[in-house]
């Protein structure tokens, strides 16, 4: 018999498991599912971003107005202006992003929009109630949790690292900072010598593989070589700006249930695995969301 | 203007980066470019494996004899035994992987298959020429490059982490260890928990486009829930057996090329970065492949 067919079903007959080391315990999704209401926290629908793409898919972001404010203003005035409406994707690069905005690069923006915002790659931490992850990371001294964001830390400065469906704000060389309205998201391993480069400012919630199971660009960087095989954008709205608005929680990293979780991402012991990691990625420690039940 | 058309278009421009904290030095795909033939390490063909969808669309893999031999051998007689053919793509996670092989699991095996190979999944350091890379890693004390893999060591264990692009071994739960008949490889942030947990066999070095841009599964672990939504495979053959052979080249991690393009991984320079990281995750330091020119 072929085998494989269970691969990561990791929860199924511990009766097998007859070379674990130890007896199964919950799995990240488990113990992510009994956490109780009181571990989950609203995103405002106003911190919310839903691209409606011509085929009707759904992709819907959460902003981070606390890391990078006036690209996240600017995103915002182009939302309630329609701004995004009728523009399209136009660039997907295998392992690294997609990338949406006017292709033209003619549109006028609306007078709202400030064209060149301060370079917001990165904050102050202080302020932050960062809970730390005990974990080596690759790109900062430290890294955890706060306020529902992954984040990542020096001395004082703190960001946004460009985790997996995290978004990102499309720039020119510098002193340009891009103005919010040509955006990115990660569809690949995380591109982490972005971070403190360019300004981060949300993270697909939803729908994001009607992003990344888009036909790759061919022509340079992934953009796509013709017009046509553009991905039409229907519209984007502001969450507060839908009917009903949508309604998203994120489980608070200072619950019980979210240590629990983090400490399961990192030591795996339900009946699939003889051996865990003892440590975990940053980015393999996204904060969990739901709808709101 | 939109601004953000040009993001990472890094080589352009050098007189723009006013606000660059040195003068342009090269990308790390210009190093790679510019790196000469005596860099470069053929690998032969018994060691690729060619993937043809029935699209047409061909997946080229390099395998892992050194890293798991029994389960490489294995690979090697199902190609030649053509036993792929008209198996199919059965699962599509997001962030995470692709999954072929026989769906209905009562295809039987080749004699020259061995059903329950020992546990590959890591193997001794010694006898490794490992090139350290000074970087942290979550998940193992050590990290580095040897013979064309990235790889992982702690003491005398190495193994292959799970990167992007790398081939995995689909199991049951243990004992079972997988045949190599069901395959997987990584579409998203690199899952290292499954390091040390399941045996490593390959990397794709070419058209991973095809598979990570298939549409993702709806039923559980992402799983297609209707036979007619997989993927049919048309066949796969050892490189050997194709005419003419594939012929790739890796870039030799003992060369001065990679060495300069592992320090340009970890500290961009090229005009589009402010601020080089320091350093890199191993998995975002692949080893350079070509096409033999």
């Amino acid at each position: 018999m072929a085998s494989g067919g269970m691969i990561l079903i990791s929860l199924l007959a511990a009766a097998q498991a007859t070379a674990a080391p130890a007896a199964p315990r919950p799995s990240p999704s488990e113990i992510v599912a009994a956490a109780p209401a009181a571990a989950w926290r609203d995103i405002p629908p106003a911190e919310l971003l839903v691209m409606t793409l011509a085929n009707g898919a759904e992709v819907t972001i959460r902003l981070a107005p606390d890391w990078a404010p006036r690209h996240v203003a600017n995103m915002r005035a182009l939302a309630a202006a329609g701004w995004w409406d009728g523009t399209s994707v136009n660039r997907v690069q295998d392992n690294y992003v997609v990338q949406w905005g006017d292709a033209s690069e003619a549109k006028p923006l609306p007078k709202a929009v400030a064209a060149t915002p301060p370079a917001e790659y990165e904050r102050p931490a202080r302020g932050l109630s960062i809970r730390t992850l005990p974990v080596r990371d690759a790109y900062a001294p430290a890294v955890g949790h706060a306020g529902g964001w992954a984040v990542a830390r020096t001395g004082d400065a703190a960001w946004l690292p460009h985790c997996y469906g995290m978004v990102g704000v499309g720039r020119n060389l510098a002193p340009d900072t891009g103005s919010g309205a040509e955006l990115y998201t990660v569809i690949g391993h995380a591109p982490r010598h972005l971070d403190r480069n360019i300004a981060v400012v949300g993270r697909v919630l939803d729908g994001i593989e009607a992003l990344s199971s888009l036909p790759r660009g061919t022509a340079a960087l992934g953009f796509y070589d013709k017009p046509e095989q553009r991905v039409p954008i229907a519209r984007v709205r502001l969450g507060s700006a839908v009917t009903p608005p949508p309604a998203w929680q994120y489980l608070d990293e200072t619950s019980p249930s979210f240590a629990a979780y983090a400490e399961a991402r990192a030591n795996r012991r339900d009946a699939f695995f003889n051996r865990p990691s003892g440590g975990a990625d940053i980015c393999n420690v996204p904060v969990p969301v739901r709808r709101k039940p």
